[in-house]
């Protein structure tokens, strides 16, 4: 399988990589004009690239016609994570670009342990770890990592413009097999939680907005353990896991 | 919740905890006589204990007659983890622990990274992180877990055992879906392989040995998530994640 590169220059039939991916190429891979990569483009879909030019800090290419990626799943996955504590957001990210999801974004809630704070530089910190965890799932996008809604109220309000709505609660809820029975949905939205878990009126204003509440069963998952159980049930029952 | 201990030391109405848990009694949770816990016993019930005694380094209790234990899943999961690199087993045990598994059983196969030695820390390393978890996820017994299997051919020789083994492959395999139509289980093995994946006569041989190959999708999921999305999706579709 040739190397995968994700490019945000590409237009009609050819491309460009720069910065670290440029380096990667040059030095590490050691490519000459010629060699043929796997290109990721914006749109999703994947690119044979042929290097045409190996500038400093940048490599030309000529592409292909594209093709649909094949690795994506039919449904996109966005996780709403409460902030967990130092360290643990950084493994839920990895685990779930991982496993397939389309979008994280963090939000503070109330018995977060967690507190807002230095989120630009996490936020990019969080972008470049999922950009190296889609590389090595070989993912046909870079899942974005956005910044932190500062209430529970921001995800409710975010809520409506999913097909599908889960919220994890650790009080429990719906069994998910019984959801999925009732239909097909090209977008849903997983909410989980952080160490402290939900206040009941979060709870109530998450199913207010549409969300249904799902238990993961009697045993205590952590917040990092949750999502990634959570993300690995959906894609099961949607067939993405297989 | 009362707080959880484990007790090997329980007969008739009587039982006792000495070590560690009888420090965290006396001197975190600074118990008294009378004082009640939830004490799970080794035949994976539960009672509720209450202190008699308070001794340097034991704690006596009379215990109320056992109840099955509520969080336990309906089916035997057994792990068999190729050993990873150093660290991530760790993870796998305690992801693994929380999720449900009853058993891990490490092993080495031949493209492992990581050789065997210093065998029996590690192990005892690895069951002080399996009871950790246990308590944490109120489970109601420890998973135990086994010194590693010296090769591939141990795994293949256990697997008769299980009244399904499943073989988690990176080059893939049937739908899980599919296989949990055909009927019901007890012990269910599943295998899952290191960083180096599985060698094509391994692979081979397991399904020689009666497992059923089994794919998790087109993302190339890491060593350390693969054992996790696998116990999520038997766990989802046997009905003991929700």
């Amino acid at each position: 399988m040739p190397h995968r590169y994700f490019t945000r220059e590409l237009s009609g039939s050819t491309a460009a990589l720069t910065g670290s991916d440029a380096h990667h190429l040059t030095h590490v891979m050691r490519a000459d004009i010629g060699t043929q990569v796997l290109l990721c483009g914006p749109d999703g879909r994947e690119y044979t690239g042929t290097v045409t030019a190996l500038l400093p800090g940048r490599v030309e290419f000529t592409v292909s016609e594209g093709r649909p990626g094949t690795t994506e799943p039919s449904v996109a996955l966005t996780l709403f994570a409460a902030a967990p504590k130092r360290g643990k957001m950084e493994e839920i990210i990895r685990h779930s670009v991982e496993l397939g999801v389309a979008r994280v974004i963090p939000f503070y809630s109330r018995y977060c342990v967690s507190q807002p704070g230095n989120e630009e530089k996490k936020t990019e910190r969080y972008n470049r770890i999922a950009a190296e965890a889609a590389k090595q799932a070989g993912r046909g996008l870079v899942p974005p990592v956005e910044k932190p809604l500062a209430g529970f109220a921001g995800v409710c309000e975010a809520l409506p413009r999913y097909d599908l709505a889960l919220f994890f609660y650790e009080n429990g809820g719906a069994a998910l097999r019984g959801v999925f029975k009732q239909g097909k949905y090209k977008t849903i939205a997983l909410i989980t939680g952080s160490e402290g878990g939900f206040a009941p009126d979060e709870a109530d204003a998450a199913v207010r907005a549409g969300a249904v509440a799902i238990g993961l069963g009697p045993r205590i998952l952590r917040c990092e353990t949750a999502p990634l159980a959570a993300l690995s049930a959906v894609l099961t029952l949607t067939g993405n896991l297989e």
